[in-house]
């Protein structure tokens, strides 16, 4: 029973400097692909591709598809052309895709000198697809039966074939022109007496999906279906490949990581946060922060344009921040739990008059409910015995009402357009909709207050 | 080859109407389960007992596993007693334990009363355990075999007892003592000899949690270690439950939009959007929003304590939104992509000083951008020919400075601290780190205001 022991990296570097190689071998093949990897990662040492040469063949082969690019290039470097072929023939399809797409040019060309032909040919026609496709994340080896075989012959042919498929619990059936006419399962095989016949017991309804297809929708129909793994076929629905579960799980953390960097206004990227150097962290964040600071000129010219009036009553600049303030969180509430919604794929554009009017309700009980509040701590505490308190005091709980309903129908309303002209629903999260709810709290804030306080 | 047809419920509800059973039976059969619960859920209806009653038993089981709450409610509620128990017999241990978990007292008492003797002990076992833990999401079923046993023997277990196991694919083998000692997979049963007995090809270093391990950990864990199914053992490493993947994929799901949501503050919820009502969205969005409010009373008192300062230079008064906007904006960059991480098992508080000073160097590179970028706009454009220009320009684009590396230390240092005192670091969001901040930035900025215009 193991779990990644905090500080084992290190008792790891002791044993390979003392060349210890038994005791080493011992330790690791106790350990998890991902755990082993980590290690190697927190070595980043010259003696890794010796400490990799002790671990058996294919638990190298796994270990190395869960290592981060770094620690991979140094590992490539130092193989030997047969040993960079060991591995790239333990791997899956798959997993050597996405080792081509992450090394640079000419470790690529070792690689895929390495590969066989078969493989070298596959993983060119997969490099094909657009990134972020289903055919960039699926595999080509999986688990082929005809619709007239019987049990017996289909589990027989899974236990000659499956050693080197990615999944054997799912079986494609196809017909002669490879067209997906249906799907069965281990389970349903061995359920099954031996003499019964692929055709009757294969699903017909077969879920497919495009080899075009986005990954997102691809790991999303995993989520709603329960599935193990799901067929990827052509447009003249010839099975292809097929996407596993394992990578439509990381596809899922992925998009999630980017939706929610693109609420905070960071450009998303691949890479974990500890992995990413100084500069390149800037560049994700500098260019938001520019767009935004210079779009908060507009609120700076609003301001400027009411000088006179704010000089007049100067208490009225004190509630700017909590005004604008209240407009952005108010309006980043709605915007987030509509871009979820539209993520999850719970709601779509023909609902937008349903979401409005629910925002537009809800919007009403909080600015009521804030402007209350407001006002009474107004009376009690800031404003208690200045001139013109009262009226001010309406001005300011006024302007929430007004702020709070622009917000929240604001934050809910650019999300779903976005969704419908095809821009991704999250980058019009916060910090977006706070600056445009900014400088429109204003126009309201000077509006109701040069109204009502004649200034 | 379906997916969900758009206008499909129409037609549903029609032919319900001119009860054509036979019709709508073959239309159900060739659709999936998520996609008959989405038709049920839109159908609202009285009459939807009745077309439940046509589903065969066993896709009427998945189709109401996938409905929610309101839908299972109003079906429960239309059944009869016998039907009731069909529909509870056939499903799985884990999916009677969230069904009770929902459902009103009297509800219960009807499931339960149906429930068979043995599923009624082990549904109020498992809902002994804490919510969101491991114990809470598990199954009881699954298949358990001997060291001792063959692969034959195993795969002739497997087919015997595999009809009402939630995964046969991962096996659990237990000693006596129904302590796990090792797990092995249909595919290596499959792929080995008849007569090689279980204990050679198990792999004895399982990963396993515990029964009070909270559900995100589990979760966490499937997507490290690419599991289908991961063993739950209790405080003697008895084997009690699996968690299957299905379930896991469901909790990552609802953990990244739980820290969506709070990072909007917004507390969280288990409902989706649109069958929340208005005043259940008004209840989750107005705790934060009045919080925010009255604690930007602190901004407001900074600014009455400057007003002089501000009556004697009015101009200043128009860069507040931008400057606050600003630092809020660098904050919750920082705080996100540290949540984030968190979440997602890449950072420890341990690492926060090496966190800390790479966003010490993240945020000098941006302040100096912002900074730059901001002084030549503010001589070029807002303060072009003004007053005291220059030392104005220069109070600014210092505030930015030092506003966004008081921004970013703070917004990656807090969502750290939560973490380690065990409270969610995603409260620590955006919101939060904004009020800080805006606090904060005003300081800073009055205080260079006053430094360098001497006022």
């Amino acid at each position: 029973m193991e779990t990644v022991k905090v500080g084992i990296t290190e008792t790891i570097r002791v044993l390979l400097e003392e060349k210890k190689f038994n005791t080493l071998r011992d330790i690791l093949v106790t350990l998890k692909p991902y755990d082993i990897a980590t290690i190697f990662e927190e070595l980043q040492d010259e003696k890794t591709p010796l400490l990799f040469r002790i671990l058996p063949k294919e638990l190298a082969a796994e270990t190395f598809v869960e290592m981060d690019d770094e620690t991979q290039k140094l590992l490539i470097h130092g193989f030997s052309d047969t040993e960079l072929k060991e591995v790239v023939d333990e791997l899956f399809i798959d997993d050597v895709v996405d080792l081509v797409e992450e090394m640079p040019a000419n470790v690529v060309k070792r690689i895929l000198k390495q590969a066989d032909k078969d493989t070298r040919k596959t993983v060119n026609e997969l490099l094909k697809y657009p990134e972020d496709s289903a055919g960039s994340i699926m595999t080509t080896e999986y688990i082929v039966l005809r619709p007239e075989m019987t049990a017996e012959q289909s589990i027989k042919r899974i236990r000659r074939t499956g050693v080197d498929k990615e999944t054997i619990y799912i079986c494609y059936v196809t017909d002669d022109n490879s067209k997906l006419i249906g799907i069965t399962s281990v389970k349903d095989l061995l359920l099954s007496d031996d003499d019964v016949i692929v055709s009757e017991i294969m699903e017909e309804n077969v879920i497919c999906v495009n080899t075009l297809d986005d990954q997102e929708k691809v790991a999303q129909m995993f989520s709603n279906y329960n599935f193990l793994a799901l067929p990827v076929v052509d447009t003249e629905n010839r099975l292809v490949g097929i996407v596993t579960i394992d990578d439509a799980i990381d596809v899922l953390q992925e998009e999630a990581t980017e939706d929610i960097e693109k609420m905070a206004a960071v450009m998303p990227s691949d890479k974990p946060y500890m992995k990413t150097s100084v500069f390149g962290i800037y560049k994700k964040r500098i260019p938001w922060l520019l767009v935004l600071m210079l779009s908060a000129t507009f609120t700076s010219a609003i301001i400027s344009h009411f000088e006179s009036a704010l000089a007049s009553v100067i208490v009225l600049s004190s509630f700017i921040p909590m005004i604008t303030g209240t407009g952005g969180n108010a309006g980043s509430q709605a915007s987030v739990s509509v871009i979820r919604a539209l993520s999850l794929g719970e709601i779509k554009f023909c609902n937008a008059v349903k979401v409005l009017w629910k925002e537009f309700r809800v919007s009403i009980l909080c600015g009521v409910t804030l402007a209350a509040a407001n006002f009474i701590k107004l009376m009690i505490f800031d404003l208690n015995g200045k001139e013109n308190a009262l009226f001010i005091g309406l001005v300011v709980s006024l302007t929430l009402i007004g702020t709070i309903i622009m917000a929240k129908l604001i934050g809910s309303f650019l999300p779903m357009v976005a969704h419908k002209i095809g821009v991704d629903p999250a980058v019009m999260a916060s910090p977006l909709i706070t600056t445009i709810c900014d400088a429109l709290s204003l126009l309201i804030y000077f509006g109701i207050a040069t109204t009502i306080l004649h200034i």
